[in-house]
């Protein structure tokens, strides 16, 4: 496998000479069982002066062989005269006419072999292609339907609806578009989804909807399958911006819903800004009421405060959700929504609006984003969207939330919705290129033992290693989302919200990382079919991109989630504010964790590392330790003076492995408990795939575990082992794996050509 | 930061009733200073029971307070009538408008602050924006200068012409363009760089070029910052075009050079074939010879034989380099290369040629890739570029190299300086992707400490740990790159050019990984704005996709560096084959690193953990070890009989890691090497680089050095805090290190619109 150097000259001996030589030394006595070696010692280029001098010594000794015999040898292994192509060939042709005699082995030259470090059988059963190699994978085990229905769950209906639309011939991708084109694609697609009554199943029937929210969500996730635009494009509409005037409006904004649910007011949500996008609270559009008018007049202050990214806004939105710092008078009552018209009813935008393209992007081109400046638009005040903050016709103003930092953080749990929901269809992305990938990587060959069939890819272990864990956390992942989602419509109580909120922010993030990572693994594994357009997986992953940095930017919300452990210790105890929870925090969490098991941290057996009792144990003692020891470091800078914000920023790596180490705790209980209502024939199979899910995530953090005590190195080992020998048994079941996730064939387009093996 | 569920309804008290409340009880004597703890009690809207109950109890106990005050201060802790917005927007004025009283401090309170986990102090100055956050960064450390000169080294005038040629209008981005109009724009700027004279710049003078294969490279290399595309068509046509004529070619072929380097001839180099990539020893076009009419008949036997993603064939080549089997009689003779004619002079296909269009891919669409059928295509014999094997008019084949093996991977080593060149233009766009992040982190902010302005995100630990040591390994590959590119110019002998191979393959891969990880990562800093085309991170994220499997697999180029390292060891002791080897290899490892001093697996001393000598001892120990225990798995898989194929397969995942193992070896080599060169006036910056980097992979691979015995949990973290101290330190000189890329601002594109700071 390794390349050469141009040889030197003194290698460069006429053909004639050889070939003379050859004829007349081939037939010595005794010569014929060597001619396996001699080819051998030659035929790779590779040998050494000192693996000559061992040959010739081997022959030396060797006391059967005649004068003539020897000499003839000699001759061979003489590097001043090596043999030729055309000598090497006519060597190989002798032995395979010979093969019988061959294979029958000779035990009188095996010590020669070992002298060169080799098996004179294994040799010749090479040389001949006789080797006995593994036999092939099937990749066909496991039960493909038992996994749909497990995933599928109670809206299999509803999923199987859209898939059939999905499949139909207008939803084919197209290559080339223009970006408008392709805009124009993306919204006559959302019509026709909307035209079968997904825009609106989640609205209460009362409100002319389906009123069943768990379909609804179950629909827009299996858009993800397909097209990320589609599937952004219609959250922007029925979840974002439908969901914004239902959930933040009141009765008399309704009377919208049942417009924007059919598209026939195509709307937007604008809250970020060019200057403000992960920090809301500081957004700087403003909305000033005028008791003269009863209006709001809606300003963009400065270009630093324009609405930026907004989804539907270049082109087909006609109304927007805008979010402004309500003013009465002088008094500023934070961020509030209002309803502003932004396009008449020729596409024009109305006085005061001016809207700009935000142009081509990296991926997701069929959504139109735009840029919007306010210049004193009024609108009436009856359009705030008032359920949480209202102004009287006297301009007084009114909350049923005291607290402006409750309100402002109870108005934005009310999209906790749509950071599900792209946790969900992010997935999707990556459940459709792990079926392109693994489809492909069954059929296509390269390398293979000498003289077989070359092998599917997918026997190659890093292939295994990098598609195999990552299916299996598409499933647990799946199997979190779910309960998360079953959760959110189960009606909670406040602190159930709470705990909602902050487990979807970290599903939501690590969830698009791990999409992001499996899209550019599988593109990786396809080589350049994975490159193509028209294989999917390229613009899979330039579309899903984004999802790790919007609704909420992954590194963010991470760090919430971090600092959501850390108030939750305030439920629990009571009686502290920050400063004492974290110094509460810091000394609890270092006694409660002071002792380990030895026996257990180097325990390597299957049995012990598969027990899910020990695997959470792990889990959740990380994320305990991590979180005493980042309390540790925060007090040690608050005690020294520090500012709370730089002593959080000065933990933030802490935080966000706090914040990981917490969501996968959540996801191996969420798994556990899945797999325990699994029914019975999924069970084998989902456990092998939990497992694995939950030992990758302990290897990839074996560093972690091995430092803090948790692990010692043999286990470290033993769970690598683990892993790689799971990945390869589940391979077996690989292509079942990925028929669960259930994508109809016309979604996963053109079938990859594979350049099927050749039979030569 | 997190987000509240409405609260329940006993919350919604009329505001009428607390504004009555706070009249009759605000001037309450001794109240005063209490109310930052009232305020910020009830502000957050996060107050649990057993808080109120605690700070009840505090004031209970607190001696000097009278009935009055006691009585409203229970008012205020009532939970049952608890403040409305407007009490606290008045509370908050009221502190305010007495705010030196406040900052004063009152130590007769402060006891009731500590029952809530409270410090007065703390408390009132973050209330009034108070606080003293640390100091800004600069970010303006280091001198920009002397380190491009580093980088630039020799070539520099070379790489300023081409950044001045890059820099002009006609090399602008367009965003929008057809991929036809795509493919044109890069075509025209490959002919206004081949004007300049690149093309032609390594040609030897006595062919007509300018003798400075050193430039050549530096030229090429600069490309990579301005476009993947053009890159990589400009490596097409010169590099693999060109180079394949002149190095595998003789006397008779390289009156063709000219023509390509000038691009009057567009070519193409048709290696790789549908169903054969990475195995190139087995593609399956032919090439006949025909004795009869002294030609070569090239055919494409089927459709998996079919040349594909052939660089330049869509659209624009007239020629090929055609690697097909060679056959004289029915003898075959391996891979070699022959020229065969594409298109005629109006861009038709010439008669038996058939050429289809790859299509649309996820990047790098400025380069046209097609397929090509060669239907008995004949071509006289001194097509053959006979260099390596030639076949005489009589039909009889020669070749100065015997062994078919050495002659193919001899043939194949002559492509080395391309895969240099991919690694070195790959590093390019990580480049630019780093400069465009460094500059838009450091003005744009988000967040920061309560009433002070926002932060530049680049302040942020999570923002430095993903762009600094990705700006440290930059310079390290760059630095290692060079040094490689050295030793290839520098004529080497037959085993230092082996050597030379597998290191351009560890490296090749090694960078390119690293390539794409950084721009991910870049793409996420700047979040949306990194997903805008025009601020270019997206366009080179997905053009620069496939650098990790074209030119070579990674993960076959990563297996095939540690398979040298087996063979390396014949070069060393000969006398053994590969079976020997691996034996000998697994004994003398065991032996050789059976002891580890102690002290030093928990010495933890920054000193010691940036001593060159013990960072290379332990990056040694790793790859020394991995050697062994990946001998010792192979020898137990041999010696059981196993296909010496599958046991290879078997510790594929092994062999990825000594892979990567030597080639971290190499590059902390090189680096320490060039920072002993460098300048007296930049070796403090780069000993900080090389050590970030270093530590950084040590970091990355903490787990295996636990597990291996080489490092203890507190060196682990040690390593752990120093690479985030050493990012928070060089963040200080970012601006100056990525200027130290010699990216001219035309290349980046439009200034990224941040959000100037508001000063509100």
């Amino acid at each position: 496998m390794r390349g050469r150097a141009p040889l030197p000259l003194s290698f460069y001996t006429p053909c004639s000479f050889n070939r003379f030589r050859m004829a007349h030394t081939l037939d010595a006595p005794g010569l014929a069982p060597f001619l396996p070696l001699l080819y051998v010692a030659w035929a790779d280029g590779e040998l050494t002066q000192p693996e000559l001098d061992a040959f010739r010594d081997a022959i030396h000794r060797h006391s059967e062989l005649d004068q003539g015999t020897l000499a003839a040898l000699d001759d061979w292994l003489d590097p001043a005269s090596p043999p030729d192509a055309a000598d090497l060939e006519f060597l190989l042709e002798r032995i395979h006419a010979d093969r019988e005699h061959y294979l029958a082995g000779n035990e009188r030259v095996e010590d020669v072999a070992a002298a060169l470090g080799m098996s004179y059988g294994e040799t010749v059963r090479e040389l001949l292609g006789e080797t006995r190699p593994a036999p092939p994978h099937t990749f066909t085990g496991g039960d493909a339907a038992l996994l749909q229905a497990l995933l599928d769950g109670p809206e299999a209906a509803t999923r199987q609806r859209m898939r059939a639309v999905l499949s139909r011939p207008q939803f084919a991708h197209r290559a080339g578009l223009t970006t408008a084109q392709h805009r124009q694609l993306v919204f006559d697609w959302i019509r026709e989804v909307a035209r079968e009554g997904f825009g609106s199943l989640g609205l209460p029937r009362e409100l002319g909807g389906g009123g069943d929210v768990a379909g609804f969500l179950a629909g827009f996730e299996t858009l993800g399958t397909h097209d990320a635009s589609l599937a952004v494009k219609f959250g922007v509409q029925f979840g974002l911006f439908g969901g914004s005037i239902q959930l933040l409006g009141t009765e008399r904004h309704h009377r919208y819903l049942k417009a924007a649910a059919t598209l026939e007011l195509p709307g937007c949500f604008a809250m970020s800004e060019l200057g403000h996008g992960s920090n809301v609270r500081d957004i700087r559009t403003e909305a000033r009421f005028d008791p003269a008018t009863d209006e709001f007049i809606v300003h963009t202050p400065d270009d630093d405060a324009r609405k930026d990214w907004i989804g539907n806004a270049a082109v087909h939105g006609r109304m927007a959700t805008v979010f402004a710092q309500l003013y009465t008078g002088d008094t500023c009552h934070g961020v509030h929504a209002l309803l502003v018209p932004l396009r008449g009813p020729a596409g024009e935008p109305l006085p005061g609006v001016r809207i700009a393209d935000c142009g081509e992007k990296m991926g997701l081109n069929g959504v139109d984003n735009g840029k919007i400046w306010f210049d004193h638009v009024r609108v009436p005040r009856e359009n705030l969207l008032n359920r949480y903050g209202d102004v009287a016709r006297d301009g007084s103003y009114t909350s049923p939330i005291a607290s402006p930092s409750a309100r402002f953080f109870t108005m934005l749990g009310t999209l906790v919705g749509g950071r599900i929901s792209v946790a969900k269809f992010a997935l999707s992305a990556a459940k459709t290129g792990l079926t392109v990938a693994v489809r492909y990587s069954a059929v296509r060959r390269q390398f293979g033992p000498t003289g077989a069939a070359e092998r599917p890819i997918l026997e190659y272990q890093t292939h295994q290693r990098r598609l195999i864990p990552a299916i299996a956390t598409t499933y647990v992942a799946d199997l979190a989302l779910k309960a998360l989602t079953d959760r959110y419509l189960g009606s909670p109580g406040p602190e159930e919200q709470r705990e909602i909120e902050s487990d979807a922010a970290g599903l939501k993030a690590w969830v698009t990382w791990h999409v992001t990572r499996t899209l550019q693994d599988c593109r990786e594994c396809c080589g350049g079919q994975g490159f193509l357009v028209v294989n999917r997986i390229g613009q899979l992953k330039s579309d899903s991109d984004i999802y790790t940095t919007f609704e909420g930017d992954n590194t963010v919300l991470m760090q919430l989630v971090a600092k959501g452990l850390l108030t939750e210790y305030r439920q629990q105890f009571g009686s502290m504010r920050l400063g004492g929870v974290i110094r509460y925090v810091a000394r609890s969490a270092r006694r409660r964790l002071s002792t380990l098991n030895p026996v257990i941290v180097r325990n390597t057996d299957e049995d012990h590392l598969r027990d899910p009792d020990e695997q959470e144990k792990l889990l959740r003692y990380r994320r305990d330790r991590l979180l005493g020891s980042v309390a540790r470091r925060l007090k040690r800078r608050l005690d020294n003076g520090t500012d709370p914000f730089d002593a959080f920023r000065e933990c933030q790596d802490h935080l966000l492995a706090l914040g990981r180490a917490q969501v996968e705790v959540l996801m191996a209980r969420e798994a556990r408990a899945a797999l325990a209502r699994a029914p019975e024939g999924v069970q084998p199979l989902l456990r092998d795939l939990v497992d694995l899910h939950v030992l990758s995530c302990l290897e990839r953090d074996a560093g972690w575990f091995q430092a803090a005590g948790a692990m010692e190195g043999n286990k470290a080992k033993a769970i690598r082992e683990l892993v790689l020998r799971l990945a390869e048994e589940l391979t077996e079941d690989a292509i079942s794996l990925v028929q669960g996730f259930g994508i109809p064939d016309a979604i996963l387009g053109a079938p990859i050509a594979t350049g099927a093996p050749s039979t030569s």
